[in-house]
C-alpha cells in the first residue's frame, strides 16, 4: 500500500465530499496511477473551504494537487502523464505509442468528458430546473453519440490502443464513471466490459479504497 | 512560410468551415505551433462531409489529424506537446518548466474550455431555444469565474509560467477565442492584453492567414 507519511511525492485530497462526488473526484486519478506504479506517495487533506492561499497552488481551487520534490503541478492529465514518465507500466517509451497514449489522455479529457460533465452536472446540481428539464434529452444524446465513438473505435480490443493499458485508458475509464448514475455506458457492451475490466485491476481497487477512505 | 506540399509533417483541416467557426477550428492550433517551430508542413483539406474512413484516423471525426511519418495521432492537446518535444521555443527542458506547460495545456483544454464551448453552444447552436435563454445567465456566470481564475493567476505576468511562451499560453489563447463574439474576455484588462499580445506574435498571424484561407 503505497500511502506513506513519509513519501517524497504528495498529493492533495479533500477530507470530505457530498455523496454524488464520491468515487468520482479527481485525486483517484492520480491515485491510481500511483497505485500502478508502485510509487508511495502522501496525502494533504483539505477541508471543502480552502484556504486563499490554495489558489497560489491551484488556480482552480480544485483537487489534486501532485508534488515530488522536483516537480509542483495541478492537473490530473499533467500528473498522470508525469507518473508516466517515472513507469514504463503506464507510458510507452517508443515514440508512437508514448504519444497514442498522451493523445487518448486528452481526448477523454477533452473530447468525451465535457458531454459526460454536461450530463452530471444536469442531473445532479440542476435537477428540477426548467432548462435542465428540456436540455436532458439533448444533452443525453449528445453523450451517447461520444459513447458510440469511443465504442467503435475499442471495437473488440482490450485497451484504446491494443493490448496495452496506458494512462489513455486510466483517464477514459475514470471519465466513463461520471456518467454511472444512468445506464448510458451499459447501452455498449464493449464499453461496459472496458470500464469493468479497468476497474478490476488491482491498483484501482487498492485506489478506490483509500480515497473513499 | 512553412507550408510546403514535400513536408514529412501533415495535417488535416477542414476545405470550408460556417462563419461562426472561422478563426476557431482547431486546426489553427498546430498550424500555429508549427509556425513557432519553424517547421514545415502540408495540409490535406477535407470536406465537410468526411468519408467514413476517416473515423479510423480520427474517432470523433474532428480536424486536425498529425502525421509525420514516425507518429501519427490526433487531439490538439497531443499535437501541440509533440511540437514541443522538437522545438524548445515552445516547451522548456527542464523538468519543472516542462510539466507546467505541459500541466496548462491541460488546464484550457479541461479546466477552462468547456465553459466556454458551453456558452458558444447556447449562443450559436440553441439560440432562441426556450432553454438556452433560460440557461444563459448562468453559462455567462460560469464563463466568467473561469476568467477571473486564470486573470488572478497572470496576474502581471506576460505569460502563463512568467516571460516565457509556451504551449499552454498557445492553448489558452486559442480557448480564450471561443468566446470572443461575447465582451467577456474584456472585463478583465490583463486578460485582454494577454490573448492581444499573442494573437499579434508573427507565427499566429501567419498561421490565421493560412487558415484563413
Amino acid at each position: 500500500m503505497p500511502v506513506n507519511p513519509n513519501a517524497p511525492i504528495e498529493i492533495t485530497a479533500f477530507l470530505w465530499v457530498p455523496e454524488f462526488a464520491q468515487g468520482v473526484v479527481r485525486d483517484l486519478r492520480a491515485r491510481w496511477a500511483l497505485e500502478e506504479s508502485g510509487l508511495d506517495y502522501r496525502v494533504r487533506l483539505l477541508n471543502q473551504e480552502r484556504p486563499a492561499e490554495y489558489l497560489l497552488e491551484q488556480p482552480f481551487d480544485q483537487v489534486p494537487c501532485f508534488s515530488d520534490g522536483e516537480v509542483k503541478i495541478f492537473e490530473t492529465g499533467a500528473i498522470v502523464q508525469y507518473l508516466g514518465e517515472k513507469s514504463e507500466a503506464l507510458l510507452p517509451r517508443d515514440p508512437q505509442g508514448r504519444y497514442r497514449a498522451i493523445q487518448w489522455t486528452y481526448a477523454a479529457l477533452n473530447s468525451v468528458e465535457p458531454a459526460f460533465i454536461n450530463l452530471l452536472l444536469i442531473d445532479v446540481f440542476f435537477v428540477g430546473k426548467d432548462w435542465a428539464t428540456q436540455r436532458r434529452p439533448g444533452a443525453e444524446d449528445f453523450a451517447r453519440q461520444k459513447l458510440k465513438r469511443v465504442s467503435e473505435w475499442l471495437g473488440d480490443k482490450q485497451c484504446l490502443e491494443g493490448d496495452r493499458f496506458t494512462i489513455g485508458d486510466l483517464l477514459m475509464a475514470t471519465v466513463l464513471r461520471f456518467i454511472r448514475h444512468t445506464g448510458l455506458v451499459a447501452e455498449f457492451a464493449n464499453l461496459d466490459a472496458y470500464l469493468k475490466r479497468n476497474e478490476a485491476r488491482p491498483a484501482f481497487q487498492r485506489a478506490e479504497k483509500i480515497a473513499a477512505g
